[in-house]
């Protein structure tokens, strides 16, 4: 078992050089008409900060009557003006040069003070005429500060932007996925062997989980979980498990940021026939569609045979096939999938994939008689093809053995 | 050690009925003009729905090009028309019983979505005026989706209400807190003596608690740690702990979203007298603060007499004393200290302490010498007084015992 901290990275950045591929941001700012980029969320923050993540209010942002907001200011072509707006506690970081922005405004707490800070210092910079925000991830009351306070400058949406400069990761950012994705599916393995004896309770499973996540080094997200028959996915039932059931485990957990999401199947006893079968019948799919990853490849292409191999199946009725990029985002680009429920628009479908990009595959079975089965697999794009990343235990994990 | 799991409780509220005091609410509504309430922080959310906190985005909430948005609708009176939009993987939730709320729509991950049919139902609704938001935690996109969709009907700030709504916390929320900050003092007495060994670095330490709390069913929140006479508290830093070295642990931890935040001084080996003398002053300031908390007293006193007592110390220059509420909010009602950097207000300096509000009192100093020595207590305001939470290990503890 790994003693590697959950915490950010320690590597210092160096003072006055971009983390990031600076051109091609410039480049998306460009043709997006965007001269200074004010990110505001926590995952871009991270990304332009090269690694760095304020640790304190991560599972709660809630602070007096407001929050805490950072904000980090980005002018085209002019690193040098970066500046980074935060609060009283990371001047602690700031001493340990952790990071590379050479202009740092910390000492505010509260979403319209640090909007108003956001604000002042983009006034500073010459020849601004449009601003790119995160709408979904700045407050109201901070955009009206910041409407307020530059007047005329026009304001516009730099999430699209944003997330292309994320689409093809570092190799940095692929070990962090690595790591994440194999550390969630040992911690799986652990939890099926100990922790699903008959007469667990999901919700004793679901904490047993997130303590072996924790152990290996990761900050736990979620768990999703089935057991028996049952198609509810709830973690918090007091459902018991009995011998012979099987279970789902659907788990985010994250290291340095990066999400490890996976779905993997234990059985306390041994499947059957039938079990063998439709387990076989979804590893078929995610590898038939891993097969169409490569660097060059229409982008939809997995996404369609998945679809189709699913409706030319006899579980057509109950069953179903997704693909999505992920990395600081558990569902980003590359996006492969139209559903406007879920905000999600497609726009990757006809564009080829690239080496470096990271996809989930997910084909998901709701047995009307044998339960719910399902595989999620993490897949890195290669230069000549693609690898799965914590492709361990796909198979009917034993559990309850102890 | 205890086993109970972090996730929320599973106790079934009641359908129809409101799980908080909502006669109060709907003063509280009257007073600021507020119609219906469009609450979509997760601390209102969980307080309002008795408790109900889906765990599924709880530590990243961006999803696609957007985010996870979930809205709790209120018309003043009527309980009856309450209303919670959240997403698809809810119904699970749902089907276990877990709302009071009658009418779900479950089913939108997107601001914009979310907030569109937000609009919708606020618009069913008859005879509104004027909603109330929460600016901090509405985000800019989905506000002016609302505001487009709700028409002539007025928009107002709804956080004060709120806020004064969950300033007396309840029995099952003072055992929360209870809870939390005995376990957060538990783990934190482990950690000095297993973890704090000279040759630890204080980002071993910081990840040695973090698995501490959680085994202990919290949510992990921060960790503020120094060692040794280096005032610098952040928790990543390579800096190792030494023989003689004092240390302060301040940490945050979660238990079904009420918040354990306390600080504790440790030191490898035995404190010399000027040590014993130094936190000796800082436990006096803090217990002569608590005997001014009860019921009826002025907000302001504790908060004053502390200052006073740092002010008229030798230890005035590099010490302070501050005073807030807690709860599922790490700094809350009573609000009593004013500071625009952190968008405090003092709000309730000047209005009387209820049996049930829960105080944070912190008495910091920054020796030049010795290092940083603090206390941070949970003080519960009694019917007849108050009483520490969490209170163990208030001196010296013994550190790197093994």
């Amino acid at each position: 078992m790994t003693m590697t901290a959950a915490a950010p990275a320690s590597a210092k950045p160096v003072a006055g050089t971009p983390p990031f591929d600076a051109r091609k941001l410039d480049a998306l700012m460009d043709a997006a008409g965007i001269d200074v980029l004010v990110a505001t969320s926590r995952h871009n923050i991270q990304y332009l900060l090269g690694g760095y993540r304020f640790f304190f209010f991560e599972t709660m942002e809630a602070a007096g009557t407001s929050r805490y907001l950072a904000g980090f200011i980005y002018q085209k072509g002019k690193p040098e003006n970066a500046t980074y707006v935060g609060c009283d506690i990371e001047k602690f970081e700031a001493s340990q040069g952790r990071f590379w922005v050479q202009n740092l405004d910390l000492g505010w707490i509260g979403s319209k003070i640090a909007a108003t800070r956001m604000a002042d210092h983009v006034k500073k910079l010459g020849g601004v005429r449009r601003v790119g925000i995160e709408p979904g991830f700045l407050p109201s009351d901070a955009e009206g500060v910041l409407r307020q306070g530059l007047g005329n400058i026009d304001i516009s949406d730099a999430t699209l932007p944003l997330e292309r400069l994320r689409a093809v990761k570092s190799a940095a950012e692929i070990g962090y996925l690595r790591e994440a994705s194999e550390r969630v599916t040992a911690a799986m393995k652990v939890t099926f062997a100990k922790h699903c004896m008959p007469g667990a309770t999901k919700a004793e499973v679901f904490e047993a989980l997130r303590r072996e996540e924790v152990e290996r080094g990761l900050v736990f997200d979620y768990l999703l979980m089935t057991a028996g028959s049952n198609l509810n996915r709830s973690p918090h039932a007091d459902q018991k498990l009995a011998k012979g059931d099987i279970m789902s485990l659907d788990s985010g957990g994250n290291y340095k940021g990066y999400i490890g999401d996976l779905c993997r199947m234990g059985i306390i006893g041994k499947p059957d026939q039938e079990l063998v079968d439709l387990l076989g019948w979804i590893d078929e799919v995610q590898m038939a569609s891993r097969r169409l990853i490569k660097p060059g490849a229409r982008g939809g292409d997995c996404w369609d045979l998945g679809n189709r191999m699913v409706e030319a199946s006899p579980h057509a009725k109950y069953s179903d096939f997704i693909a999505h990029g992920m990395g600081l985002v558990t569902h980003e680009a590359p996006r492969l999938m139209n559903n406007p429920r879920w905000s999600y628009d497609g726009a990757d479908i006809e564009l080829p994939m690239q080496a470096g990009m990271v996809l989930s595959l997910e084909t998901t079975m709701r047995h009307p008689k044998r339960g719910f089965v399902k595989l999620e697999d993490t897949v890195l794009v290669t230069p000549t093809g693609c690898e799965g990343l914590g492709d361990a235990g796909r198979g009917w994990t034993p559990a309850g053995t102890g």
